[in-house]
């Protein structure tokens, strides 16, 4: 492995925003209250990899146009995802960090893309497990993304595919010491993809962050029940507001501070 | 659902001990150091369920009668596994506690046997999950156990069989929130047997308590590597008591205190 | 291991009958088909492990009575399900053979106790996988099974909890030739539980005999649209004679003969 | 789904080949077996998804034509796997069916370029399920593959992400029932990944044959030993002939023929 990590022991990185970049007004709605509780990063997709290919895909290149501005006006950091190759140096344009998410764990061509473009640019890259990958394979895989020498590639637990269907999926806490037991990359968890519902999400966020979790991504929105994908996951501003002051709490605890 | 719930908001309870009953002087000193500590409650198998009939079965009553003398030396009250019907009745008599094990969840002629017993005299049980059940399915089973009315209940969550290999089981965090939003019974979380290997337990002890875990399980034994099972996933007395003052920190951060 | 196996390359045993034996009336109608079928064994579950214990619990006692004097009536051997230690010798009473379900694969003392009774007899006993267990911890608890001597075990894979939700359990076809590499013991599948619904019981029933399967597990009800257990998955004793026949057309391509 | 159907419920569709092209001659001593046998096509990888980066990762578009060049000296047609949007062209270019691996079953932009090309040229596209993936979501992502109108489109079971560990993969022989219930698509068997060892290879042909299969594919090598990329799974030449001798006699009890 190349890469150079960049695990802080006194901070946990927050990645929220809604699951999808849906129009200027909601994007800045949230970015706003972001902005407003000391964070610096804002998350949101532009290219949705769906089930369905009936179901909203995501608003593209006019998303990432969104989030880009919205960044700028509020002086946040701004994450999305990357789904192809073909528009991952479009994409990267637009942000300062790229996601990979669990659906193109395995695709390796778009893994080798990314570590070639962000090579240069050493600009971050989160880098989800997919949802039936070992951690073992999940680490081999990010061999690919850190080939070509970004030193900014974080790990982000989402979840496994189990039999049990009162969540959305099994979210696997043990992966935070795992990881670092075995290799020095920080580790995310996202809490919202595993709870698959709103209510769920504060005790996984403090469960993820009593782990170790280097970051926690939790989706936002101003709006849950018209969000256009993943509503019943979402957190109206509100309950994140609630939820960040908790959090805040718990990280203090262990000595680290919520960014 | 006839169960009189006893969830304390403001407790936490831990349930440590040896993995088995090995010895009156090994049991000795876990209790020792656990009635040092200012813990309540002792853990010992004396009836093992054992993939292998070759391996170590317990010591039966004999593990029975060390556990009652320590409990009784100690002022500490004892918790055993029952894994048969005819000898429950027995195994009763020794102990403040039973537990019925995931490898048992579904023996429903065991169930219905524990909940005849303790519907009487009210002692404690600890149920736990198997390790394919959904929560639902585990809910369902509890009914088996409350149905002669023993009030005293308690769930415990100890992990899944998935693909990951690095950890013994998949531990399903979110099961602590899940069965709080679907019943009133209190959840305890077995660290060790999902972790496999004691390096991985303080994390998951922090994340089950953060998750709102109202009692934690976790194996301890004067020397792992002399244990004759399950020796990788128990901790030493020493690792014990630094788990704790972290635990006693983090509880306290939840406003609540660790008996 | 201690068994003697009684694998028999030409010919494949067919154990049809009833989830349940509901009453007289019922049992001997399809005692009746299956000797009209010029088949040798009926199946009938009189103590049934239920999730719910707000479901029919079998008849008990009662239902052994029943499969006997049925069995004798048309010269059919009877196999049925013992779950409980206590219960153990009495239904070995009533029947020709044991079997074990899932639910129990790990009830190491319901196996020890099998073992002793069946150690003496010889009776058959039909061992069934759990739905979370693998190939290797199932032949360690077979080990259990013929602790004292019983030639007579067979394996019967049954269908793992996976996350597939089409089918009730996903059925390991690969367990069949997993099994004949590793050990001598003949191995039947249960074509019924893992389908879930009658209408793909033909397909699993066929690649069964084709992965080489010892034996077939088959429910069969009069009318299924009124059994107490396990409707859906079972078939009209119509449907089974019009499967008997394509699997004897199967089976023959493969010089085997189904009794 | 706008695709137009081509089962044909009298022939099995064999699918055989080295699991990597590694030299013109490996690739021709596969072809000339295949076509003394009277078979149609040949497989064979140029670019493979390997989970490590450090594992050979297949010649490429010298691969490409390399099966091209043995497709057309022994009258064989050919597929090939195509991992990623920008080589999907090329790729097409280069054989006679398009071939989605289980990697990428949710590289939804993969799907939409597949769809596109091949919904002009109509070449068969062969779509691996994840391993991971519910059948209702596999016939999900099947609409992304023939959006553009390609009718013929083929799905490919090829094991299951569980817990056991004897195989590879769990081969869900069920999903051959259940496609067939829920679409029009014919069901093709990968059987040598789920195997994952040669020996249980030609159980599993069979049982795929018996449960209704469309289609198999099977891996076969000149000298398995020396293969590049899983070797252990792959047959040699006369394994596959002895094996396709005992399919063919098993399909046409089936009333079908192997082609």
């Amino acid at each position: 492995m190349t890469y150079i990590p960049y695990r802080d022991p006194n901070s946990i990185v927050m990645l929220a925003g809604p699951c999808a970049v849906e129009s200027l007004e909601q994007t800045q709605e949230v970015a706003v209250m972001l902005k407003e509780q000391g964070l610096r990063w804002i998350r949101g997709g532009a290219f949705k990899p769906r089930t369905s290919r009936y179901s909203f895909q995501g608003l593209g290149e006019q998303g990432l146009a969104i989030l880009q501005q919205v960044g700028a006006e509020q002086g946040l950091k701004t994450i999305t995802e990357v789904i192809d190759t073909p528009h991952a140096e479009m994409v990267h344009s637009y942000v300062d960090a790229l996601q990979i998410g669990a659906r193109n764990m395995t695709s390796y061509s778009l893994l080798k893309k990314v570590s070639a473009i962000t090579g240069e640019s050493h600009k971050p890259v989160l880098f989800k497990r997919g949802m039936a990958a070992t951690i073992d394979e999940w680490l081999m895989a990010a061999d690919y993304v850190t080939a070509d020498g970004n030193p900014y590639v974080m790990l982000c637990e989402r979840g496994l595919r189990t039999f049990e269907t009162s969540t959305r999926y099994t979210l696997d806490i043990s992966a935070v010491p795992v990881v670092h037991q075995r290799s020095l990359f920080p580790v995310c968890v996202d809490v919202s993809h595993p709870a698959g519902q709103a209510s769920l999400v504060p005790d996984l966020a403090r469960a993820a962050i009593a782990a170790g979790a280097d970051a926690l991504m939790i989706e936002v929105h101003p709006n849950p029940k018209q969000a256009k994908s993943d509503g019943p996951q979402q957190l109206t501003c509100q309950q994140f507001v609630d939820l960040l002051a908790s959090l805040r709490h718990l990280a203090a605890a262990m000595g680290k501070t919520i960014i």
